[in-house]
C-alpha cells in the first residue's frame, strides 16, 4: 500500500497556504441563484481551473451544457488502479439578509477555530480541502495512487440541470470505480458520518376548484362546496392519524425489507430523542409507529403538507369561499419506491375521493428517485477507514433523509459505489447568515482524502 | 287611513332635485376605512345633518360614542301613532381598485336606467330614498304618519363600533314599534325582498404549532409532527364528507325546528339550482343532505374555511417542515344557536383531537349571533303591502345567508320587529368596481316608503 505519510506531512506544511487560497476562492461571490453574478460564476470556475493545473492536474476543461460551467479535471496515471470520481460545487447560497452577517460574506474572516465565509462549509471549503489532499499526493510524489477525476459543478443551489444532463451523455468518460460525494457533514467534529443512500422525493401540487371566483361565504356558504373544506378532506384522508402511515393504496408495496443488522446499524447513531427534540422545539417527536426516530428518518418515507394556498390569510376576518385552494405537498421515499408510481398512485386515489362539486388538478413538481448503496463495499468501507486514520473514529453509516438527485444520476449512469460524506458540522450556517467552516474539520478532509486514495488503491 | 297620494306626487315631480341632492352626497367621497378619508366623513354627516333639516326633521344631533359620526334625527309628532327606527350608513367602501371604474367613483354618473357612483347603491342611495319618502310626506302635509327615528351611521363597512355602543346606551330613546334596515336588495327589479333574519357567525383561528422553527423536511421528515398534517386531520373531522354536518358533539342541538309553512316559504323564493349554478360557476351544487339550496342559504348552518397560513406556497417547490399552521374558519349560525357556545364546542372538539406532539390555540375572532323575526307581524306584512304598491309584486320573504351584527343588537336591545330590505339590485356592484343603483328602484323606493308610512299607521 502506497503510504500517505509524505502527502500528510505536505498538508500539515502547507496548511497557512491552503487556507489563504481557499480565502482566495471564497471571496468570488459565485452566486448562483442570481443572474447579477453571472461574470462571478465565471470567474469562480476560471480561477478553479487554473489552481488544478498549477497543482498538477493533467486535464482541465469548462463544459457548460448549456448552463453555467462546470469545471472537469482529470489524472489518469495510475494505469492500473481504480478510477475515483469525486463531485463537489463551487456555487453558492445568495447571502442575504445581509445585515445579519458578523463579517463580510465574502471577505473571508478567521474567528477562533472557524473560518467565516458564505460557501465556507457549502461547498467551496469542502472542494478545496479535496484538492489540498490531490495537490499533496502530486507534489510530494508526483503521482495520485489512483486515478481521479473530479467534477465540480455550479448549479448545485440551483438544481444541477447542466450537471445532469452532462452525466446522462458522458457516462463512458465519467466511468469509475466509485463516486465521492464531498457535500455533507460530520455529526461532530469527532464522530464522521457515511450516508449510503438518501431518500428520493414526489413532490406534488394539488389545487382543487370550485366557484368561478371567491364567493361571500355568507350568501353561498351551503350552497355551493368550498374547496379549502374538500381539500383538507383529501389531504387527511393521505395520512393515518394514529399510526401516521400513509394510507394510498399500494404506497407501501415496494418499500425495502430493512434486516436487523442494518436496523441496528441505522439506530447506532449517536443521535437520542432527547437530541432530536432540543434541537427541533418541538412538543414531542411523531411518526410512522413501529419505528424509532433514526429509522423514521432514513429508511421510512414520510409525508409533508409545505403550505395551502389560495384563500384569505391576511389580518383580521374575512368571509369568503375561495374559488381554489392550492396544497403543496412531498413525499420522501425509499428504496425501492418509484417517483412517478407514487405520484400517479397519489393522484389516482385523490381523484376518487373528489366529489363532482370541485375539479381536482396534480401536478408534479418534481419526481427524484431514493438512492441505495451496499455500504459493506470495499470502496465505502475504505473510505470509513480513511476517516478513522484522519479523525480518530471511523465513520457512522446512515441514509441521508433528504433528497440527492444528482446521487441518484450518478448511481443510474455510472453504476458504481456512492460515498456521500463530508466535512461539515451541523451548525456551519449553511444558507444562512455567518456560514463557516470548522479548520480542523477542514484540515482533517484534506488528510481524510489523502488517506482514502491510498485506502482505496489498497482495498481493490 | 292616511292617504300617500300627495306624498307620491310631489316624489314624482321632485325626481330631478332628489337626484341633483343625491349626486351631491356621493360626490363626498365618505371612506370610512381610510383615515385620510376623516375629513370628508365629517363632511358626509354635517351634509346629511344640514339636508334633514331643510326637509322639516324636527331634532338632529350628530353622535360620535368615540368613533365616526352617527346622524340621528327624530320626527315625534304623530303622537298617538307607532315609532319608526329607520336605519342606513353614509360610508361607502374604498374606490380600488379605481383604474376599473368606467366613470369616476366620486363623479356621479348617469347612463340610461342607472346612477354610477361608490356608495349609489350602499348605501347612500337607498339612504337617499328614504329621506325623499320623508321630504315628501313633510312637505305636502306638514308630517308624517307615523314618529320617525333616523338613524344613519358611518362605521357600517368597518364593523359599526360606534353604533353597537350608542344602541346599547340608548335604548331609552330609540324606543320603537319597528325597525326598517334599509341597506339590502330586491331579487329583481319587480321583486322585492324582506330578509325576516339573518344568520350569525362563529369566526375561529385555529393555530397548530410544532417545532420552535421551520425545518428541513429531508432532514425531519418523520421525526416531527408536521403542524400542516395535523391541522388538516383536525379541519376534517370538523365536517362529514358525505352528509356536510359539521361533526362538532352539540352544534346541531339548538338549531330551531322550522316548520313547514316556513321552509314552503323559503322555497317559493325565485331562485333556481341553475341560477345558484350560473351565478357561482360551480361544477355542482353541494351542502347538507337532506334541505334544499335555499334552505341550504338560510336556515341551516355552515362550516367554510376560509384560508390557510403559515407554510411555503410561493411558485416552486420548498421542502418545509413549517413551525406552524394557522387556518381561519368560520360557522355561519341559525336561531337559537349562540355563537359563544359554539366557540367553546369547537374549541373543546379540537383540543380533544389534538396530539401532544403540537400545541394548539383557538382564538375567537367574531361571535354575532343570529337574528329571528316574526314575519307574521303587521309591521313587516306592511312594508310588504308597501311593496306591492310601489313595484306592483309583494316581498318574497327569507333569511338572510350573511350576519348582520347591528341587526342582532337592535333586537336585543329594543325588541321591537326588524324589517331588513332595501332598494339594491344583485348586479350593483357593491363594493367593486362600477357600484351603481338602478333609477326604477331608486324611485320605487322613495315610494315604497312613502307607502310604508301610511301602512304602518294603519296596521296598528
Amino acid at each position: 500500500m502506497t503510504s500517505a505519510k509524505t502527502a500528510l506531512a505536505y498538508l500539515a506544511e502547507h496548511r497557512a497556504r491552503h487556507l489563504d487560497d481557499l480565502c482566495e476562492f471564497l471571496s468570488i461571490p459565485s452566486v448562483s441563484m442570481d443572474p447579477a453574478h453571472r461574470a462571478d460564476m465565471n470567474h469562480a470556475a476560471e480561477w478553479l481551473a487554473a489552481y488544478l493545473r498549477q497543482i498538477g492536474m493533467r486535464h482541465i476543461e469548462i463544459i457548460t451544457e448549456g448552463g453555467l460551467p462546470i469545471v472537469y479535471s482529470e489524472w489518469l496515471g495510475a494505469a492500473a488502479a481504480p478510477t475515483l470520481l469525486i463531485y463537489g460545487h463551487y456555487d453558492v447560497q445568495p447571502a442575504d439578509p445581509l445585515a445579519e452577517w458578523r463579517t463580510p460574506p465574502f471577505t473571508p474572516t478567521i474567528i477562533g477555530d472557524n473560518l467565516y465565509a458564505r460557501g465556507a462549509s457549502d461547498d467551496k471549503g469542502q472542494v478545496m480541502a479535496v484538492i489540498a489532499a490531490l495537490a499533496a499526493w502530486l507534489q510530494t510524489s508526483g503521482r495520485l495512487p489512483v486515478n481521479v477525476k473530479l467534477l465540480i459543478e455550479g448549479e448545485e443551489e440551483v438544481s444541477s440541470t447542466a450537471l445532469h444532463r452532462f452525466v446522462a451523455t458522458a457516462a463512458e468518460r465519467l466511468r469509475c470505480d466509485a463516486v465521492l460525494l464531498v457535500d455533507s457533514m460530520m455529526l461532530s467534529p469527532q464522530q464522521p458520518l457515511i450516508l449510503y443512500g438518501t431518500r428520493g422525493n414526489c413532490y406534488l401540487e394539488v389545487t382543487v376548484r370550485g366557484p368561478a371566483t371567491d364567493l361571500h361565504s355568507g350568501t353561498f356558504g351551503g350552497v355551493v362546496d368550498n374547496p379549502f373544506n374538500v381539500l383538507v378532506r383529501l389531504l387527511a384522508a393521505l395520512q393515518d392519524g394514529d399510526s401516521r402511515r400513509v394510507l394510498v393504496p399500494g404506497f407501501y408495496h415496494k418499500v425495502r425489507e430493512v434486516d436487523d443488522a442494518e436496523r441496528a446499524l441505522i439506530n447506532q447513531l449517536p443521535v437520542s430523542e432527547q437530541a432530536w427534540l432540543a434541537l427541533t422545539g418541538a412538543p414531542a417527536l411523531a411518526g410512522e409507529s413501529g419505528f424509532t426516530a433514526l429509522e423514521r428518518a432514513s429508511i421510512r418515507p414520510t409525508f409533508d403538507i409545505h403550505g395551502i394556498g389560495g384563500g384569505f390569510t391576511g389580518p383580521g376576518k374575512k368571509t369568503v369561499i375561495p374559488a381554489q385552494a392550492t396544497a403543496k405537498l412531498s413525499m420522501r421515499l425509499v428504496p425501492n419506491q418509484d417517483p412517478h408510481e407514487i405520484a400517479e398512485l397519489v393522484q389516482t386515489f385523490l381523484q376518487r375521493l373528489a366529489p363532482p362539486s370541485v375539479t381536482l388538478t396534480v401536478a408534479v413538481l418534481s419526481a427524484s428517485h431514493p438512492v441505495l448503496v451496499d455500504y459493506r463495499q470495499p470502496a465505502v468501507q475504505a473510505a470509513s477507514a480513511a476517516f478513522a486514520a484522519a479523525f480518530g473514529n471511523p465513520a457512522a453509516f446512515s441514509i441521508g433523509g433528504g433528497t440527492l438527485p444528482i446521487a441518484a444520476t450518478f448511481q443510474t449512469c455510472l453504476h458504481a459505489p456512492l460515498i456521500i460524506t463530508g466535512f461539515g458540522l451541523p451548525d456551519d450556517n449553511l444558507h444562512a447568515p455567518n456560514e463557516k467552516i470548522s479548520l480542523p474539520c477542514l484540515f482533517g478532509g484534506s488528510e481524510m482524502v489523502a488517506h482514502y486514495l491510498a485506502e482505496l488503491a489498497a482495498s481493490t
